[in-house]
């Protein structure tokens, strides 16, 4: 199984990313590529994307990222936001990076694109420190 | 209209947070409760709430705190989460409040506890800085 | 040598913490108060105390919070600073405590105060997430 | 005046950027990068590069990068610091950028880099939220 299949089968077995339709369309060393379909479902007030759905893909943006590293065991322990531009698109993809692995926590980072007419625009940025959980702990 | 009610409006007009369940529980100037159900697919892989809900609902109570204040054109222009523990309780409730407001900008921060057995436990916290959006822009 | 003990004998070892008149004031377990007075030499181009130096007060007065549950073998991992209101003042406050202890990292919390004509104004705030150094590593 | 000139003048008004021995050394529109030696002064308990000074260095590599778009009456709302390895070289350099201009905000990016015997490392990054203040205000 190499890291692109690892990847969707974690994101399969998490029910949220079920439900927002995240696919993982890119994973190499160190970086991934995710999408997400814009849906009515996934509105704040005025229509745009919700920010809580930014966080959403770009904390798990820079989790697989993390993941193609580090392997699964691993939890966020803090992710930051920047919200660029209101985020509206047909779809959205979330390109992270490996920033800095480490023995006990890897640092990443994390930028989202909006499309519409074909056309990417970057929406919001970001980074999260993950932590390598022991399987002893 | 009251600040609950005006909060309660916003809420039902977003509709990822109708998605989510959030209700808004509590309103005062400055500080705001909010509460979300647990159901299987706010889930990450492990079972836990998924770290993007959980920058949801911090977004989600910071943004109505300052609401109570600047009122609602108010955009999140940077949000940070700390996760302190795994999230798993039958429902959550995140407890926002502004720490400065200001004409152009307000600072404001969030805790989220789980609540377990009827017994709530610290499982986050964050901070949102948002953005008064003028009518003019 | 209590913690207050320990923590007088670490900040004394830091070069810059001499430099910028740093004193330890108060050291309970899970939370500090550190202090630095005002002199030009830390102002910015407006004459305000520099950024900077808010973020040294706020990682430091973390830092020796989380000394006080884990002892001094720490790094910071993260920190981040909200410049709340311009910091003018005869001297600096910074009062830190432990949000959450772990095993492998620390998170804590900070607000800082201005001293003004004997009157204590908050101006900035922030957060520190470290980590716990293995002494084998 | 170019923008280098600016904030060549804007960095020697600051007393504490001159006392940290400070120079811009690069200042192109929405990127800079300055430069700062080592000195006993500057450093931590274990001697590597203070935290705080690699805030400093971060936020205002930041803040110039903002004044290249958006003219020097800029203040920093929030600031955070990754703090990837220990800060141990003859000179550190920090570079730079402007991710998003804004009328009323301006996100900044930014990289240090420890240089010893003579080869860049980076040690840390970070981001910069800055606020244009209006002059009537």
């Amino acid at each position: 199984m190499n890291a692109l299949q690892m990847l969707q089968k974690i994101n399969a077995m998490a029910e949220f990313n079920r439900w927002c339709g995240i696919e993982v369309t890119v994973a190499d060393p160190g970086s991934v590529e995710i999408q997400m379909p814009w849906r009515p479902e996934v509105g704040q007030y005025a229509g745009f994307l919700h920010a809580g759905l930014i966080g959403t893909l770009i904390d798990t943006a820079c989790g697989f990222a993390a993941g193609t590293v580090a392997g699964p065991n691993l939890l966020a322990a803090n992710f930051s936001v920047n919200c660029l531009r209101p985020a509206q698109g047909q779809k959205f993809i979330a390109r992270a990076r490996v920033v800095k692995p480490g023995k006990t926590q890897i640092f990443t980072s994390c930028d989202l694109f909006a499309v519409d007419a074909g056309e990417e625009k970057l929406v919001a940025n970001g980074q999260t420190l993950l932590t390598v959980v022991q399987a002893a702990q």
